[in-house]
């Protein structure tokens, strides 16, 4: 048997404290805090709404760099990081976001972290959790039912059926509902249709739950949203369905964060769980906010790299909620360096410290990028076991000299906190030193293709960017129509700068083709499609589903 | 303004106790309860197990006449039952079924009983409530999706693809999804193939959570799920897709009972809530054994009239589950007694003692029924407004009359427990005089079809059975491959007892057609289909859901 416990087994050996007193960690009455079960609570919204005025603590960003199939502990020093903060003695808390139910029963499911950095209940956190998901999945059901609904007593807004942008959600892998046919068998069942589904994290009413403010904002945003277009090519929206009343109480619980705590008793918000491709990545506003007012540092994260998370983050998420980080944290292990550096997965055990140095020319590149939005960077190498010290110190002496504020080895997965003062103690030190003054990379008045060329040319280095004329006059006419002071929210594939997966490291001498654009009118940001979006996974040949059950002890097997 | 309160301005109004208390009036330790919220809370599965060895309470059921567009207070008078038998100094909680989501957002949504006999969290237990339902989506549909996703990577089990028999399901009123086609766009999405959307509450799913015992004896239920047919016609099960385990793991909250209260802070289960034509329609098994060891007298009820709600909960149910009640009380309205009659909706406000008798037939034959069960009937005439004192003596001296062994006049809805304490007293009064013998009306042994009869003879009062020879057929070789030992669950129209909805009181000289037969293999059942079932609801012209919304003091407004 080996020494090493896995995620799961350490999580089940958590000395988890009741919920009530995590919160009371945060000064939260218990009368705020609605329990479910003895180990999770939302937070009341009237507590949320008496904390508005307060003065907001740190906001920290966790990022890292492209991800490879050697993992980089992204979620893993988010988590790391918040108990490191609290151990040196100061008030902190994490915000992440909630993991997808479906998925967890093609593939193994995801941890909240990772070793001796988690957060618990990691068995909840994976199955329906506090409900959040399947009340965004009734949400949007009601909003697909009352559109096809409208049509069948008569369509008095005149919606044109084969152009109705709405499709329906499950939060399963399904491959069978991708492209399907309604309304067959009569004239009972209505007017048949072409129509699909897609997994329920890649709503947008999941965007919304993410960007909202409160419940009203969440509203209006509902509203907002187009379902449909006529002949004519104007919008039908939500609000003309009169659907956005209905949804915002069915999600009037969901908005309001989830309070539970990791392996050493500390408060984290686990709360909304958009896509980081055709969304922008993030946990909620609302727990972000909230987590301001309650703690002096909040670590957070986004999803994929810092490519397209960080800079959703920078560049949707705080400008859209007004929120200043104080330092980003880059995550990067010397496997993944390895990787970027040429090397293959199962060469990985090799100390090979010419690769590290080869590959940090991706990390290099996520940290000039950061600095672009005037942001300290630091560099935190996620310690694995077969790292040796030449490759660690290659890496930090590469970080160093890049331009981050500092960069340190933490050893969280194996030792908890005490494995990342270090990297505690320089966030504090970036933090108290004001150095951080944040920006977004382009102003709300630049046309939306300047808007792409720039993330394009900025971040991802590319030459320029290519579109035919039907997406750059769609983009034209969304202008028209009042909505070119958005954002754009990029998606092309996490494993690369570039749009090639293959590419690794940092590639040069290439263009972004844009496939594809779509509006996220409630959300709030233009969509850019740039290479395949699965937004509906299907299940593996032999999917994990098939072995996970309860076992005679009542603990669930095959999940993890 | 009126002096009569809405239903949810009395719910609004109620002084609700934190539920940890009212566990503690059941002697539930608080570490035993999983609380949803400071109302709600799910009893764990150890407790239930401790208690196994307990002397059970008195079983009482609520049913009614058949049901009429006046109303009969059905599950009113169960909620006042329950307060009543507390009033007279009873230790007494009652145990019914949870609403569905979707249909709420239609029509305006169902309380928990009405006036001064209410179960609440009113609003809650018409949305999301704890999660059950979305739960048991998310178990159907996992199965929906192995099932596709085994064909598609090979179909080792020889899947006919036009043999599969299990359909999706979805909360919600769509009847754009009752029929589609599915894996359309190519060979990445799969066969095309014909499918279907049912909501929720008629998945076999539900209905095996609300008859298994235990989590163990849920996912064995789960195994034995008729999935589809081979070309040979052999069945193919959810065990061979491998799908039970997980799905055992996704309701393993899910089958834990849901601990709410009453106006008057007595406990009830709110549990499960399968259909009353294609499945059984009560509360779940576990809810019902449960509080029979946590109370003396349990008052539970079970869907639409008693032709069909206390046949099955007699015959299905209680013979399942082991249960013997001790006492049915009959629910019967002047108002419904009077268009039994033959008297218009728009007419009932008018005294008519002569209608009043000739409803009167209903309400007897649903006596006679019941006795044949061996268990004593108590009618429970719910008083209205503008029911005159000679309506109800009419009423009462029929009943008594026709073998109820009481009748009384119950005005729980105006006065809460102290208008029903009459009831309270009678319902004691037989359940310590021993009088009940309960047995099922036919035995395990008996051929299917003779089942069939039995209902249709005994119950119905039809002449015969008319089958064709592909039903008789049918039924046979379901016998041959071992399930002619199963109970049978008739689908047929609540509002008569023959298949002809307009022919109240009761009607004789019919036959009982049988459109078709379907086998529930895992719940146990063979369903009787006779007459149009509706397995998805569609949305009104103007449903609900266009005026339900928050007001600005945070209320929903619109759901009721």
């Amino acid at each position: 048997m080996s020494d090493v416990k896995s995620d799961i087994e350490i999580a089940r050996a958590a000395s988890k404290r009741p919920i009530l007193e995590i919160g009371s960690k945060l000064d939260i009455p218990q009368e705020h805090l609605l329990p479910y079960g003895h180990d999770k609570a939302k937070v009341s919204a009237e507590f949320i709404k008496s904390v508005a005025d307060r003065a907001d603590g740190n906001l920290i960003l966790v990022t890292a760099v492209n991800p490879t199939p050697a993992g980089e502990g992204k979620t893993t020093t988010t988590v790391g990081l918040g108990d490191g903060l609290n151990a040196i003695g100061k008030k902190a808390m994490i915000c992440i976001r909630e993991a997808s139910l479906g998925p967890n029963f093609g593939m193994k499911g995801g941890a909240a972290g990772g070793g001796y950095a988690q957060v618990v209940p990691m068995e909840d956190m994976n199955l329906h959790f506090t409900g959040d998901f399947h009340a965004i999945t009734s949400a949007h059901s009601l909003l697909s039912a009352m559109i096809d609904n409208h049509i069948y007593w008569g369509n008095e807004l005149e919606i044109d059926q084969r152009r109705i942008s709405w499709r329906r959600v499950v939060d399963m892998n399904d491959r069978a509902l991708r492209q399907i046919t309604t309304s067959l068998g009569g004239v009972a069942n209505g007017f048949p249709a072409e129509a699909g589904f897609d997994i329920t994290v890649a709503s947008e009413v999941m965007a919304i739950l993410c960007l909202a403010d409160d419940l009203a904002d969440l509203q209006e945003r509902l509203g907002n949203m187009i379902v449909a277009y006529r002949r004519d090519k104007s919008a039908v929206t939500c609000r003309d369905i009169k659907a956005d009343g209905a949804m915002a109480v069915l999600l009037k619980d969901a908005i309001q964060p989830n309070l539970v705590q990791t392996l050493e008793n500390n408060p984290a918000f686990v709360h909304g769980g958009p896509f980081a491709n055709i969304a922008h990545g993030c946990n909620s506003v609302v727990a972000t906010k909230t987590a301001l007012k309650l703690a002096d540092y909040v670590v957070t994260e986004a999803g994929f790299g810092a490519d397209l998370g960080a800079e959703k983050f920078l560049n949707i998420k705080c400008r859209k909620a007004g929120l200043s980080p104080k330092a980003v944290v880059l995550v990067a292990t010397v496997r993944a360096l390895k990787m970027n550096g040429g090397v293959a997965k199962d060469a990985l055990g090799t100390e090979n410290v010419q690769a590290v140095k080869d590959g940090c020319a991706n990390l290099g590149r996520h940290i000039e990028n950061l600095k672009k939005f005037g942001v300290p960077v630091i560099v935190a190498l996620n310690h694995f076991i077969k790292d040796t010290d030449a490759e660690l110190q290659a890496a930090v002496d590469y970080a160093r000299q890049a331009g981050a504020a500092d960069a340190l080895v933490a050893r969280h997965w194996a030792d908890g906190s005490k494995g990342i003062t270090n990297v505690a103690e320089a966030v504090v030190k970036v933090c108290e030193s004001g150095e951080a003054n944040y920006k977004p990379l382009y102003p709300d008045e630049m046309s939306l293709f300047q808007k792409i060329e720039t993330i394009a040319k900025e971040i991802y280095r590319a030459d320029g960017v290519t579109a035919d004329s039907k997406i750059r006059n769609q983009l034209k006419e969304w202008e028209e129509a009042g909505y070119g002071k958005l954002p754009v929210c990029m998606a092309k594939t996490q494993y690369s700068f570039s749009t090639d997966p293959s590419r690794r490291g940092a590639p040069t001498g290439f263009d972004i083709p844009i496939r594809e654009v779509r509006i996220s009118a409630g959300a709030g940001f233009i969509v850019v499609i740039c290479g395949e979006v699965m937004t509906m996974p299907g299940l593996p040949r032999r999917p994990s589903a098939e072995t996970i059950r309860l076992n005679e002890d009542g603990l669930i097997e095959g999940l993890f």
